[in-house]
């Protein structure tokens, strides 16, 4: 059946991103902490990963069908240079469509009527497939309107002191989650997915 | 060799204590998620541990030789009822000796001379047992001053969405850790362990 996760690299004091120290150099030290190759999205430039998160991540993206982002991560990537780098369709919820996308296609779809029809529309293109859901801020709307079936956390061993939290203010703390559901640890990052309590 | 660890219970979020939210029992919950009874320090009330986390507990008390901590929780806790619940000598860093303690015994120790000292004073009753560090503000200030060998974390499946972080704001972020150098899943818990580099 088709699941709603969140998932994000994360710092071991919970933040997923630190503008102000730059952070991503050690949040994202996993993608090239080992010697399995794994398209990064980028030609010849491809992420090096230990063979257990490389087998980690191809089950992850095998089982997604669909992801859905915020407006500032599509605007911050430039739109990954035109498709996501997990190769897959990707909802953008905004509040207004951008004025070079007249039409959506089967790299991007543009949402402007919230986080339930967003997670609606993508269920709908992700058919029996999980819809992944990325960014603090929209993982965070989806947590509090109750979308949300799993958080995957891949954890980094770093302290930012600051940044942005995976979460952050959710509406109904504190919220108790189910798990580990499962464990996997790979070279300077531990894999680890959790089940949502609905209440 | 004697290490210098800060461990604390932590939220999938980074937070060690939500004071607004009351998010202890969900922290805590851990401590009554298994039938493996651990003493609590509290008579006929031992906690009840999964024996994954029995063992892991242990092993962690077997390898302390003293506890340091704030003055603060040493005062939230009504000095623990007389004696620290891991059955240690605890070394409270604190501006003032407490009055009803003109002199330091095998439970007690006052250091009023900073965070060094109480570190010092810690791994000479120590010996070639470890210290550790509980409390984040002293783990933070062990953290800044280079003191700190290891941290291990109890990561708990709860968003608390604000509260008392492990470390909190720490000089040099950001800061790389080494590891996880150990893993053990509890029910309710994930036990991680990681080694601090020095710079």
């Amino acid at each position: 059946m088709s699941k709603v996760t969140a998932g994000a690299t994360m710092s071991l004091d919970g933040f997923i991103a630190d503008a102000n120290h730059g952070g991503f150099e050690q949040l994202f030290a996993w993608y090239g902490a080992g010697d399995t190759e794994l398209p990064s999205g980028l030609p010849d430039m491809p992420f090096k990963v230990s063979a257990a998160s490389a087998e980690h991540i191809r089950q992850t993206k095998e089982r997604l069908g669909v992801l859905v982002v915020g407006r500032r991560l599509y605007d911050m990537t430039n739109a990954w240079g035109g498709r996501h780098p997990m190769d897959k369709t990707t909802v953008v919820l905004t509040h207004q469509r951008p004025d070079d996308r007249p039409e959506d296609d089967d790299n991007f779809v543009f949402v402007t009527t919230g986080i339930e029809d967003a997670v609606a529309k993508a269920k709908e293109i992700a058919g029996d497939k999980d819809v992944g859901v990325n960014g603090g801020e929209i993982a965070r709307q989806c947590f509090d309107a109750g979308l949300l079936d799993e958080v995957h956390v891949d954890l980094v061993p770093v302290f930012l002191g600051s940044g942005i939290p995976l979460l952050g203010q959710i509406r109904d703390a504190p919220a108790m989650l189910e798990g580990p559901i499962s464990v996997t640890q790979g070279t300077g990052v531990t894999h680890l997915s959790y089940r949502v309590v609905r209440k």
